[in-house]
């Protein structure tokens, strides 16, 4: 299949690349090096250093004879986007170009605008080109579990059966997003439930948990080919900076009591995720929703795991909650449209862990403790009249 | 109270202006002629002409001595938006400054982005204003009944308890829209409701049904008070348009059967309703939605009712049907919330279309035929790469 990666550079784009051309894939991938730049604004920088985007790619092709693509621009400029699927004419696109920090949305007025703007209309260009330049291709477009809140129901596959007075319905399962950022993916999934309504195009959506690892089999074969590891405040999921904090000898740092409960997934299983959804499309007008992930774990479970496979002590410390979430809640998630199509999970195991603490020790002079403290709050903005 | 109208040199803004003004409100309104603007790029225009901003606001204090402030300028820049809700410094704001016309979204590309970014992102700048100024500030917010669709099980107002597997959560209602813009109020909403949940504000979504009419007791004052009247296919709502080709002898257009129920509002009613929102705020940190109809037709018994009052014979004629959109449903409407603070309802009687009738002849050589055709289709795009 020809599958184009929008935000191909980044954390999990890059793997997603290399392992659906190492499956044999026509891959190409796109990014504006968005990512890139909030490093510089946040004054941060992925703990393993990485390429420029044109390296990996020489690398890739020089090891494996693979050519990819590379198309650079920004989905917002609907010219650059509508030309690039018309050129590389793929027959899915997946769709990870999109700002996916939830404490970088709430930084103040600007970044909210910023992070919806960027992403409802970079998914609406995606949408219109598909609809205007072959409605066949399949759009696979990375959501996430925080849009779905943490009802206190079960939270199904993006649909819901409803019995309500004596009546039913299938509706799309009714979402309380934590965040501009998460909100800004759920205007999306409205988006594209509507235009496989109206256009009749073929559509996935994937609502993934939090991540962790930071390799795969193709990245780790050179570290030319590295991917990103965020360990800060703001990009750095949690599981990655517990390991991180746990390394350089500091507390893990748990927001509130740690009984928020999430679900997670090994970066392993996302790449291998991407590549079921691409090998077995939605159908014509299906919007179809799955739950990417592989386990589920309270926020304090994560630290202790974590603490529990160091070779130091570890304190865990608890931090005032900078979010404004639930910290004890009911959460029961069905994840199984992925395992149905063939997942084999990986679930985070001591050996993880195990690599994920070597990967950190060799880095460890790059880490900038400071870069870890929570300094987003959810329930202030942050000036009188913000510009 | 002071109440400032987003939108206020709008079909409902101006009369809602006038009637919170006549009610003994200190009002002001803003606006940034958007509306005159589509006017120009459609070639349509109010069949019953319509004065300045400056001009409306000059006669009404004339006849009544009191004074409307007007701020000219757009919600999307965030500097006049925050400036003026500091210098108004209002109890309550009721936006109705957004694209409201389902057909207009639907054009093209740049005009689905146009109002997705122009809805969304104004209303973020108002969230914003509010949070950092005064939250105790009562956000007004006109959404539309479109948003829910037609789902199979009956529509209640804004919040929907549900038992699934034996467990229990009240949750936003499921909607399901039918045009960009109708998406673009289901976007507003969600970012309203986590306004209220993370910074305490008040908030009331007004979910309204189709308006009719064209006189409230305000502007039939004077005729230099007289408020838009909108027949085209693009922006005239459904009643207006059939009183429109019934007075000029043309056959009342339906799309499709005509089975599409749709909830009815008199704009007397709906001046009064926003009267009533403003006068019994929501609670802080509430998110109140109310179902702004006061009854539901089909829109073949719309366009029968209209041919039965109408002096002429009149035919009713079916063309294709220019949206997606269920033709026959289930349709069962909650709108108990407004009625229980205190509203009597006007419903749709010969009397009100009588006095339709006799301003449409009035103006019935202002009409242009062609405007009322449908042009803008929901299943194609409008070009094969749109710019």
């Amino acid at each position: 299949m020809r599958i184009l990666i929008l935000g191909g550079d980044g954390y999990l784009g890059w793997p997603t690349a290399l392992h659906l051309s190492a499956a044999g894939h026509d891959v190409a991938v796109a990014d504006n090096f968005a990512r890139r730049g909030y490093d510089f604004e946040m004054g941060v920088d992925s703990l393993v250093p990485i390429e420029a985007l044109q390296t990996r790619v020489a690398v890739w092709r020089e090891l494996t004879g693979k050519p990819v693509a590379a198309y650079i621009g920004d989905l917002c400029d609907a010219d650059f986007t509508a030309h690039m699927v018309a050129d590389f004419a793929p027959d899915a696109i997946v769709h990870y170009a999109e700002q996916r920090a939830a404490p970088y949305s709430m930084v103040d007025r600007k970044h909210a605008v910023y992070t919806q703007t960027n992403n409802v209309v970079g998914t609406l260009n995606v949408l219109y080109a598909i609809a205007e330049i072959n409605p066949d291709i399949h759009l696979v477009k990375l959501g996430t579990m925080g849009e779905y809140g943490t009802p206190n129901i079960d939270i199904e596959e993006g649909w819901l059966q409803i019995d309500h007075n004596g009546r039913t319905d299938r509706v799309l399962y009714p979402k309380r997003p934590g965040s501009f950022y998460h909100l800004s993916k759920v205007h999306d999934s409205h988006n594209i439930e509507f235009a496989c309504r109206i256009w009749g195009i073929r559509a996935t959506d994937l609502n993934q948990g939090v991540v962790y690892g930071q390799q795969t089999d193709e990245t780790a074969a050179d570290d030319r080919l590295a991917t990103r590891y965020d360990y800060d405040a703001v990009f750095g999921t949690v599981l990655n900076r517990f390991v991180v904090q746990s390394v350089i000898g500091v507390p893990l740092t748990v927001y509130g009591n740690g009984g928020q409960t999430r679900g997670l997934i090994d970066i392993r299983d996302t790449v291998r995720c991407i590549q079921l959804a691409c090998e077995n499309p939605a159908d014509r007008g299906e919007f179809r929703v799955f739950n990417q992930l592989t386990q589920t774990m309270s926020v304090l479970q994560i630290a202790e795991t974590v603490a529990a496979a160091s070779s130091e002590q570890v304190p865990i410390e608890r931090l005032d909650n900078p979010r404004v979430e639930q910290e004890e809640h009911y959460y029961n998630v069905v994840y199984t449209g992925l395992a149905d199509l063939g997942l084999e999970a990986h679930l985070l195991s001591d050996t993880l862990i195990d690599s994920l603490l070597s990967i950190t020790k060799r880095y460890a002079h790059r880490v900038r403790p400071e870069a870890m403290l929570p300094t987003i709050q959810w329930r202030r903005t942050s000036s009188v009249i913000s510009n």
